[in-house]
């Protein structure tokens, strides 16, 4: 089995790395010896965290992708410029294809997959989504006689620990990400990390697995990070809960909800004990009822057991009759962010008035929205009120119609802070 | 796919009840159509929890196992008397085998898998273990490209939920046993699960598929939760402990450790946050780290789950190449309990007159074991002293010898109490 991999950065050379370390077991595994043939690069001189002595190099990708004797390309280059094409052209030429990029996929995994069913090849990306964790596999074999409910995903280590050093540390969101910017965890532009991107991108790939539909990345509804407080963080821990920033998926009806947002979730559930950069995917099956997948999202090594084991399903399956569910999928409908249903929480500054607090219920009440949970919590210098309620179960247009008349008021100092509350039951 | 059950209890009727649910998604996923044919009963009058007016009912079972029209026979029974000759027989027929039956597997697991690899049939058993959780199929799947070092599970969901009720409710182990009785989470004798016997069956099956050796037991070192007092929960409790029955295999070198045994674990460790009857398993391997699957590891439908995800993956990998790490295996040497290293935990109660600390400790430092934690935490009414202890890392031998010395002394009052502390890192 010939390999030929296009980018040999951490991810490539990770995957030269496991491939060699354990070449032992992948062989008892498969029967076949796994030979990395060709390496496609930008710079040959460059150094690298795998020895390179048995393998070409060469600074053309298409050399890889065009090379008789490759018969699996892995594409760990990552962006959307130069891959689209190079993992086109690989699959025209009848090579199976292993890709770790999710911007790809979310943005053309449609065509790529049909392409790729037209010239009977394969294209997995069991990396692309929790590096190392095996969800994408476990939802199409592991849970293959569930119907998916929903899946709510812990998927972007970078936000994940932020939001932790914010919780544990009681340090601000900015202060944060300076670090993990030092520590290599977020890019010099963490845009694709923390206003929830990344995340999305990913969200889109588990829901058309989840669901075999067809890739919608442009309907998720995405929020960010950026905005959550040390005192959102404070206030959660008081109600019991625990903010993290999930990408969620549901079946409702013949539709679906996609979204990605900070949550409150009780901080008694498994998955808001995912703390750091650790991942993690809690799906609901119709059989199974709640399962959770967890390990490390990103790391050299991680991604490349991820790509790995996509190798070795390729070499053990390649004349099996596995179907993607997906495959012949309509694109189905999914649900206005407008018209979800979801409880909320919600933070104020208020003038310490008296009739402040008549005032403000009075705005929930008319919008027919119960209070579920309040906390006046102290008067500032400047004489105001910080007050965090959570509502009951209501639509997204009716807290966004509450947060404009708080806005509106005589009484509110400060923009309203809206949040979701999940129950992952 | 004609399909013949053997049992329809609760898993056999959880089986007929998602197969017929999901049936439109399965043909989706396998291109066939699945049809049970044939059910073996112990009595076929008896009222069920699925509906079998299209299934032909037997009280003989060998009808399922020798009918010409079965392709794959689900062994659904349990317990090893009848079940092993009726699964042998159906191989020998040239049927897959599907079983959810941890005692047969454990216990004469190596011979079936011979049987079947030479009459070139597929032996799955995923249900096996954990329930519906795919951990079977993580560990040579998605897992596949990783050295495995260690894995600990939380894998009897009646141990998980005394012990549960016993930290968060401060009831004691008798009490919550016969509540679990009454729940019909525990059977009426319940020794397989409180004493760790049903663990150490999973436990083996586990090591073997992550290992790839041969099932081994009689090797395991098992030990139950019924010796665990509401003191120990509390004294865990306030060193940062929670206590989990734990089935432990690690990679020592060439050999294997494999254990089970309540075990004193971080309260931070996601697994330490597994509750109830929920089964988890985390998994280290060498490229990947640390990774934890959650789930439900028992139930009608969960259990279901698992079994029908092995049948789809026989109609879908008919003509495949995969292969069993551990079919070549040989015999791995499984690490004697005495020679395990491991952190302890000790309990003891003293007469509390002067001197006796003096002694105690002394008993530790001729053993050479540093004491890493201590509470003296209160005087009784006898005028005895209860004390904890958590030593480093020592032989198991060492703990034994100082558990001894202390049981002869003149202060001691009480048998001590020995449990593990493991660090999952």
């Amino acid at each position: 089995m010939k390999v030929g991999i296009l980018g040999l950065g951490t991810v490539g050379g990770g995957v030269v790395n496991v491939l060699r370390k354990n070449a032992d077991s992948i062989k008892r595994r498969t029967g076949v010896k796994v030979k990395v043939v060709l390496a496609g690069v930008r710079d040959v001189s460059q150094d690298r965290i795998c020895d390179t002595s048995d393998i070409t190099l060469t600074e053309d990708p298409y050399e890889v992708v065009n090379h008789k004797d490759v018969d699996v390309v892995l594409e760990l280059i990552g962006g959307t410029e130069v891959t689209k094409d190079l993992v086109e052209t690989a699959i025209k030429n009848g090579k199976h294809v292993i890709t770790a990029n999710k911007a790809l996929l979310a943005e053309h995994g449609n065509e790529l997959i049909q392409l790729a069913n037209q010239n009977k090849v394969r294209l997995l990306f069991e990396a692309s989504v929790a590096g190392g964790i095996p969800i994408i596999k476990s939802l199409e074999q592991g849970l293959s006689a569930n119907k998916i409910e929903s899946l709510a995903g812990i998927v972007n280590g970078t936000g994940n620990f932020i939001l932790t050093e914010m919780k544990e540390k009681d340090r601000d969101f900015a202060d944060v990400l300076k670090e993990a910017q030092m520590l290599g965890y977020a890019e010099a532009d963490p845009t694709y990390d923390v206003e929830g991107i990344d995340a999305a991108h990913k969200l889109s790939i588990l829901a058309a697995i989840a669901f075999g539909t067809e890739l919608q990345f442009d309907k998720v509804y995405t929020k960010g990070i950026s905005e959550i407080t040390t005192e959102d963080i404070k206030y959660a821990t008081e109600l019991g809960y625990v903010i993290k920033h999930l990408g969620i998926a549901k079946r409702v009806g013949n539709s679906i909800e996609m979204r990605v947002h900070p949550t409150l979730i009780d901080k008694d559930q498994i998955i808001a004990n995912v703390n750091g950069v650790m991942n993690a995917v809690l799906v609901k099956g119709d059989a199974l009822g709640t399962s959770l997948y967890y390990g490390a999202g990103a790391g050299d090594e991680a991604t490349a057991s991820a790509v790995i084991a996509d190798l070795i399903d390729i070499i053990n399956n390649q004349t099996s009759n596995h179907i993607l569910g997906w495959k012949s999928q309509e694109k189905t409908k999914v649900i206005d962010n407008n018209l979800i249903n979801s409880e909320f929480y919600l933070r104020l500054l208020v003038s310490d008035v008296s009739g402040v607090l008549a005032k403000l219920t009075q705005i929930f009440h008319d919008q027919k929205v119960s209070i579920e949970a309040f906390i006046q919590k102290k008067v500032d210098v400047d004489n105001n009120a910080h007050i965090a309620i959570i509502t009951n179960k209501i639509n997204t247009k009716n807290v966004m119609n509450i947060k404009a008349k708080i806005e509106a008021s005589d009484f509110n100092q400060d923009s309203v802070q809206i949040l979701h509350v999940e129950t992952l039951d």
